[in-house]
Parts: structure tokens; sequence; C-alpha cells
């Protein structure tokens, strides 16, 4: 199976997209890949398989490696004679934005290349924590109580202490902090800012129970992967994440009831149907007193949470054989003719 | 100054799309214009001043001229020695599938080319009707009660007769129904779904008032056009639609007093902040009861909806002045250093 694994772009999550192509790499044993950076530039690369280590980027050596451009239906390398055309499916893993704002996504849908990944649609409500909100509520799945503030207009925060503040559109904890003091305010809110002109207020929940479940729509259904309940330390940082995107080995069952499975299964369910379709997704939940709650939505999630899946290839291959199909509308020129041979053009 | 009117696209709007590009021409006197195309199978053609009429894209005479490829910065024209870049911003004018989307919005952004028109977010809020549901409801905004359906989950319609069917993500009135008899439904349904796998009801209000108010965001303020009481024909077909979209002289002023004119633009200003920096859009609006509802939002509205604007260049030049600028993060590969250090590499 061809598969070619896009990765980088300009985004605070770059390095971890690049830790996570590797991870994915090296589950892939089966496939025929090819290897697509995009630099911060926003310049595609061909990228041998041996060359796939953190420091060809981090050196800069990328730079001497072929340029690819896009064309319909096909990322392309200029030769000397002619051109190489990439003719197959895109893994789109670039974490944050571009790959997950839903930039990357309506680049290949434009140029008609099928790829694994959220659609724009499902990016713009996954990317920002407010439109998550947004899409939940319309949807009844209940999250976390939350008050939103623009840069613009800083405020007194309502919410009781301790609360969480986070930039609206990043993942992997940058720019988060947890307030317990008001006199951590001003600088969290400050860090928060630097990263995005909307930030998310929402309570702090000491000790709440999460769980991440990951799943994907083929033939016709859901399926899910186990349920995980993350390790925890009051809340991943940066370093922590960054780790978190290169896992590969299988890690173990959340030990919780068959009710609650089926109670995280139904609202992931409710989530991804149809919104999600092409992409696998992983969402993470709180449980408050019996009752599931989205924190979040990973569409591009770290190494593709490959490890919570017991056949990691056979999910990829499922995905592939069921990405979602677009139509484009025929033009025909009625109206035009129509009126022009009134007028008896 | 310069501008690039780009129009077309892959839309069920591809033929009003070309309408409303030469009637913006033909207001624009003071711009040096250029035009590109995009063609039903997404390639671009840089069409000359002279061969800006329907027929040249009627009779497929589009086919012989220079095609355009989207590089960092630019369209460029590739030349027997060289290439010529179009550096200029683009106004974009493809309605409908494709540039209300939010696809070219994303692709303009990606290789950094500045443009008029809604952002990618602001296009998946505006472009399918459930979704400016969620967001008119997020944002305090009413609209008309609604129901949605689909495709695969057809169901008994709730909402009392007569109604509106309408297919959730195109405009002009493709596909739209009103339904007075139970009889009608089915044909209605058949009819909508055939351009959308989702669908909007809502009550159909006999005789309500409408008013259409457009604007757009310079300086540091929304700066409104007139209001306009659109002529009413139960509602505008597609062939009406269609000449609407040639409109360039300059409406009446609706008569209403002062206090509804100020109730439409605190609501208008309220859907536009921040989410459609960058575009001239135009809010239509019902008012029932005294209460302000908004219909929909036309982030690029039939010919800019140049009518309702004292002067027209004017307008356009202050957009392209206050353009959003994009920040691109800056990669510096700090945790791979921080981590092959830590690694001794």
């Amino acid at each position: 199976m061809k598969l070619a694994i896009l990765f980088g772009g300009a985004s605070y999550e770059h390095e971890i997209s690049i830790v996570s192509a590797i991870t994915v790499m090296e589950k892939l044993h089966n496939f025929s890949l090819e290897f697509i950076f995009c630099d911060q530039d926003h310049r595609f690369y061909k990228i041998e398989r041996s060359q796939m280590m953190a420091k060809t980027f981090a050196s800069g050596a990328h730079k001497k490696l072929p340029q690819l451009s896009v064309e319909n239906g096909a990322f392309v390398q200029k030769k000397m004679f002619g051109s190489e055309r990439l003719e197959m499916p895109v893994l789109n893993l670039i974490h944050g934005a571009d790959g997950e704002d839903g930039t990357i996504a309506s680049l290949l849908g434009f140029y008609d290349i099928s790829y694994i990944g959220p659609r724009p649609t499902a990016s713009v409500f996954s990317y920002d924590k407010m439109h998550t909100k947004w899409f939940a509520e319309a949807i009844g799945v209940k999250t976390v109580a939350y008050e939103s503030m623009n840069v613009n207009a800083r405020r007194e925060i309502k919410t009781a202490l301790p609360f969480i503040i986070k930039p609206a559109r990043l993942g992997s904890s940058i720019g988060v902090s947890v307030i317990k003091e008001t006199s951590e305010i001003e600088y969290a809110l400050d860090v928060a800012f630097e990263f995005d002109d909307n930030i998310i207020i929402e309570p702090f929940i000491e000790g709440v129970k999460e769980y991440n479940l990951a799943g994907y729509s083929a033939n016709g259904g859901i399926h899910f992967s186990i349920v995980e309940e993350p390790q925890k330390n009051e809340f991943l940082d940066f370093d922590k994440k960054y780790l978190d995107f290169s896992r590969s080995s299988a890690v173990s069952e959340a030990k919780i009831d068959a009710q609650l499975v089926s109670q995280l299964e139904q609202t992931f369910e409710r989530i991804y149907t149809n919104m999600f379709e092409g992409a696998l997704i992983r969402c993470d939940f709180f449980v408050v007193d019996g009752e599931v709650l989205l924190n979040e939505i990973n569409p591009i999630p770290g190494s593709m949470a490959n490890y919570l899946f017991a056949d990691f290839e056979h999910v990829i291959n499922a995905l592939l054989a069921n990405l979602p199909q677009q139509r484009r509308p025929q033009v025909n020129y009625q109206y035009i003719h129509s009126i022009n041979q009134a007028k008896g053009k």
C-alpha cells in the first residue's frame, strides 16, 4: 500500500510533527512510504527514508533535498527531463497550525489529492477550543463550563479559583497555566495571549478522572481503540507531551466498567459522525460525578494514537479504503446560454 | 491600485461568479486590474480585460489563454523564458463552493497572498446554514427557528406548515422550496438532497420584513452600507438572483426609522467582529415583531454589494489598506536541540 506522510508545517507543533512522523514510519512496515516535509516557509521537500531523523530538519539539511510542488492529483518533483508524480494518498501528520486548522486539508482537497485527516470544516470545530464548545453544545455533548476572553478586551475573570487558562487554538499544552492564586493571573494571561488573541478559562477540577479514546469510521461503522487513562501530573506539560508524540508501545486498558466504556464510545460516536469522516481522531474526556464531558478533540493525534490500537497497519488500511469522496459540481453554462439566447446572441 | 479579481470555481454558482466579476470590473475604473479565472477542474487562467465576457467561458475559449500556477506570494505565469508574477492582492469573487467554503481562502493564506474575502474559519460559519445557526446562538444573535435533517436519516418534519426547505450549504436559492401542503414535501426533499446531504427546515413567515445591510471593517471601525429592503416575490428564485449579481446601480434606502437602522447595525457589528475581518459581507435580516433575526450571512455578496455603497472604489481601497496580517510561528528546533544535547548528540 502506497502512502505519503506529510509532516512539519509553520506551527508551534512543527517539531512534534517530525517526532510523530518518525514514530508512525516505524509502525507501518508493510507500506510503501514516501515522506513530504513542509517547512516553516511552506516549501515542500521529498525526504528519503534514510533521512527521516530529527537532525535532518534541525540542521537545515533538508534544504538540499528535492522540492515538490502541488498539482492536480499529486505532489510533483520537477526533474531535469519531465517530472515525477507522487500519485498516492497522503497521511496529514502536521499538528497544530496548517495541519489541524483546515489549511492543508483545503489545499489537498482543492488539488484532488485524497488524504487521511480531518476535512476543513471538522478542522475548524476542533482546532479552536471555543468552536469545539459551540459544536459540542449543538450536538448535545457536555463540556466543562468556560469563559472566553479577547486580548483587546481584557477583564476580570469570573470563574472561581483554581482555574486553567489556555490559548484558544493551541494543542500540546503550549501557553497553558493552572492558576491557584490571584497573583498568578496577570502573568498567565500574558503568556496565553502571546500565542493567541483568544483564550479560554475553565475551572481546574482537582483529581478529575481523564480518559482518552481514539477511533475512526470505516465500512459503515465506527471502530474504537481501547480506552486509556493517561498518567497525570497535574496536567501534561509540553516536554511530557513532546515525548508523548513518540509513543509506540501498546498501553494498558483503563480499569473501568463496561458501562462507562459504552458511555465514552457513544459520546465519541456522536462527535465523530459525520463531521470527522476520513480522520482518525482521539477524544479526551473527563468524567465528573458519573457524567462524561468532552475535554478536547485531537483530529490528528500524536503519532496517530497508534499505541491505542492492537493492529495499527490494519487501521490505516481501513481508513484508506474508506476515504470520503468529493463531489465537484459540473458547470454547464446553462444560464449564460439561455440569457444569450434570449438576447439573440 | 493593483488588484486581481479571482472568479469562477467548481461551484453551482460558477456562472454568477462570472457575472459578478464583470460587474465589479465595471465599477473599479481607477484600479489596475488583473483577472484570474478558476475553471471547474481547478485550473487557473489569466484573462485579459477585453476577454471579460460571459461567452469567453461558456464557449471554452478561456482554455487557449495562459495558465497560472500558485506559488509563494503570487499567481505565476510561466513563459518561454522565465515567468511573470502577479504580485498584488486578490479579490476573492468565487461564490459558493471553493470561494465561500474556505478552500480558496486557505489556498491564498498558505501561499501568503493577501486577499479580500472571508478567512477560512469565517467561511465555515457562513457557508453552512446550520453552522451559521450555531455561531449566531453562541454570540447571542437571534435567528429563525429551524430543524435539520441528514439524507441518511429522513424523517417526519416537525415544523408546522408553511415551511421552507433549503440545502444547508447553497446560496442563490438553488434547491430551495416553499412548502404549503404536505403533498409537496417529498419532492422538495428530493430536490434539496440532490444538492446537499444536509438540509434546513424553517417556518415560512408570510410577508416577513426583510432588510439587507453590508459592511466591512477598516481603520478600527465598522463601515456600513445603506439598508436595503429587497424587492420580494415570495422568495427570490435563481433566475432573479442571477440577475441580482449583475446589479450596479445604486438602490434607494429602506424607509425605516433610525432606531431600526441602529438595531440592524448593532447586530451586524456583533456578527462581523472579529470573525469576518478582511471581508465585505452582506447580512440579510428578518424583522419579526420588532425583533431582528439573522437570516443569512453572505461573506462574498453578489457583485460585492457595490450598489449599496455611495463610493465603491473607496470601499475596496479601505479594505485593501486594512487586510489582516497572518502571523506564522517561527520554528527554532529548540526541543530537538535540547533532546539531542541531553542524549549527547
